[in-house]
């Protein structure tokens, strides 16, 4: 029942990253480094921050199936992977595509600029001891990272055994997720007050959110519809939004288990074919967000290098710099306004001039680089030709209608 | 599709009902009438409030089925019936059984003293104009009276034509109901803010409400799903109790629509069964809780008679009867006291002192009966005897598992 291998290799995807890639470090990084966007925005993107992967992170009680999810998706285990009935995932596994087999513990994932993982050092030792990265060569990691998590326990247990703050880093890797799956056991229906305080600290990412009601073949119909609606009942208290999220009814095992029941196995069946397609459609997703954000980077740099070079120019060939700099300084909400008339820019583009004051302050304007205009044709390039042609590349419309095609 | 009638003819509540009429009128009542019984708690019970067949409520949005759902249960219209896609419905209905055809307006119903809608005229001349009973002869309504009710409209409309407080008469009639059925069209999921509020003025009573997810062969398995799960989202949201309600997936017509989808005909037809198997029981359940009501009567009027053969035996033969009186009223508790000493008697089974002493106030206690054992004989023997000896023909245990054997 694994997802046909072949439909996740979209070479079309790899292409767009590759094209984006080479447009930011020749078009928009020469201008960016040139004019000290890094001291005033960030620090330029690696390839790897252009090439990083959506992230899917599962949530849910313990043994409701995350573990074994992941393993139907990849159609392999995970090195480090653990099944069973008890507790058994006791730690957070970012599970990553690799050439081969490996595990990177927590430490060394935090410290690695090449991994996602550098924010997670704030959660400590107790924290990174539980934390590892598992390699494997699969061709839906190629497409996607995932998150398998612990287990969430009901009553104390959990709040005494653990050494981290279980719930800000569930929030930590939600903020970076693309898709949430909250992953729920038909057998055992079982919402404890920790795992309704870990929805809770998802408040605001609802869109994100799917639903999995996971071993729906574990029980008879009747019984199916019960615990569907038990759940959507306790869901709609727990969640603000009036919003229905959306509810995946699946059972994703490797092996069949033996005392399944066939009464629903075709909604089933439809139900997580559904899933697996809107998993599939991460990708293009967020290559779409990428491309986006390249966009408003590219602006971003453009008019900071405007700035730059105005105030470069301000500034005297000889006598008087300190004074001079010291005036600009005074009245940045001036140049702002002459340069927005100059190039007509809306204001809105420009940052905000009170803390562009204060990364200023550390600078001296003299040694700034004047304006270079083949740089600023390189940008503008990016902006009206370059990225808009691979916005092109996407399927227009309504992408599951272009998929169903 | 329509139950078999033959099914819900039970002679043994017809008899446990004829019994409980006769010990209440030979053996309770005549200890109420002979001390006073009314004039400190409430007026006998006549035949037809011991009869009083359990009530069914129906509730929901305008062509969600209603009326439909009681031709389909009756297997027959009642006179008076209007079945459409428009809001059809015009008015409230208390369709009971009769042996021919009738319809009473319900100026005529609210003054009928054999009828329970006495209280009804609270509501004036606008709502009575717009209730009616319907009498048909039918197996089915010698169990029970159910009321058809006009459909919620969403928005404006209904507050500014109907000339009466909806709500409020929604709020009458679920008091005095024994189940509530909230009916939800699967086909045109639409709760609207007057409905919620409607669901609202049902709380605390929300252990006799059962959901109908009606029309479920109007929409597809994974539709039904759908809105099976929208429904429930958007009830837990209004419903403050965890308790999930009780929902049947139904469709319940009497000619089978032509565009009916049979993907799960197993299911709506073992979720109907459940529903009018509940509804088969809920004549039992009233008679119970008759009986109960009865036996707490029947001690109330005996622990009566003590109170009052009590006074009537502490007052002078001759002089001093003013005096007396009143020291006997003022030390009411005291005169309890010695009562529950005397008769091994529970403060708990006692009136309220300062109560019973206003409505004492309005009698002169020399002209009390005095304490005649004959009469408490037979409320004992009601006590001990007879009414246990019918609660024993109810069937024991579970009752669920009872009717299933
Ligand atoms: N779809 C399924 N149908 C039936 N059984 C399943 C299904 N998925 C998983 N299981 C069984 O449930 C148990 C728990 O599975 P698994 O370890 O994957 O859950 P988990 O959510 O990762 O648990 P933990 O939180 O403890 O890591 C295992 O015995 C597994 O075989
Ligand atoms: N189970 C069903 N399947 C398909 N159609 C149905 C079903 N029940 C009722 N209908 C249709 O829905 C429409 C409304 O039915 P009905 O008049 O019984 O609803 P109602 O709730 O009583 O409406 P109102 O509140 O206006 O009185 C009618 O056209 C009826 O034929
Ligand atoms: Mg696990
Ligand atoms: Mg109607």
């Amino acid at each position: 029942p694994a997802p046909k291998v072949n439909s996740w290799n979209d070479e079309d995807y790899d292409k767009v990253i590759e094209g984006v890639k080479h447009i930011y470090k020749t078009k928009i990084k020469p201008l960016e480094v040139t004019y000290n966007f890094e001291g005033f925005h960030s620090s330029p993107l690696t390839d790897s921050d252009i090439e990083a992967k959506p992230i899917v992170l599962l949530i849910g009680q313990y043994s409701t199936g995350k573990t074994t999810f992941i393993r139907h998706l990849l159609d392999k285990s995970y090195p480090g992977e653990h099944i069973g009935v008890e507790p058994t995932t006791d730690r957070f596994v970012a599970v990553m595509h690799g050439d081969e087999e490996r595990v990177m513990p927590g430490n060394a994932a935090a410290v690695n600029r090449d991994l996602p993982f550098n924010g997670l050092s704030r959660f400590g030792q107790a924290f990174l001891s539980r934390f590892q990265v598992s390699q494997t060569n699969s061709p839906v990691l190629q497409e996607m990272t995932i998150i398998d998590t612990p287990g969430i326990l009901a009553g104390d247990k959990q709040r005494t055994d653990r050494g981290y703050n279980f719930t800000q880093v569930i929030d930590w890797f939600a903020q970076r997720s693309d898709l949430i799956l909250l992953l729920f056991d038909s057998y055992k229906l079982d919402i404890s007050d920790e795992f309704k305080t870990a929805i809770h600290s998802l408040r605001g990412q609802e869109e994100k959110i799917r639903v999995v009601l996971n071993k729906s073949d574990m029980v008879n119909q009747q019984q199916l519809m019960r615990v569907y609606g038990a759940m959507m009942w306790s869901l709609g208290k727990v969640v603000a939004t009036p919003e229905v999220m959306r509810v995946y009814l699946g059972s994703f095992w490797t092996e069949k288990p033996p005392n399944c029941f066939e009464d629903c196995r075709d909604l089933i069946e439809a139900e997580s074919k559904d899933l697996l397609r809107d998993l599939k459609s991460l990708r293009r997703n967020a290559a779409i967000r990428k491309v986006n954000e390249i966009v408003k980077r590219a602006r971003l740099a453009r008019v900071h290098a405007l700035i730059i070079g105005h105030l470069k120019k301000e500034m005297p060939a000889m006598f008087g710099k300190k004074k001079k700099s010291a005036k600009l300084l005074a009245n940045l909400d001036l140049e702002f306004q002459k340069i927005q008339q100059r190039h007509h820019l809306p204001p809105g583009d420009f940052p905000n001039a009170e803390k562009f004051k204060q990364n200023l302050a550390l600078y001296d304007m003299d040694k700034f680089k004047a304006l270079k205009e083949d740089l600023l044709v390189r940008v503008d390039e990016a902006l009206s030709t370059d990225l808009p042609r691979i916005m092109q590349q996407f399927p227009q419309g309504n992408p599951e209608l272009a998929e169903a095609e």
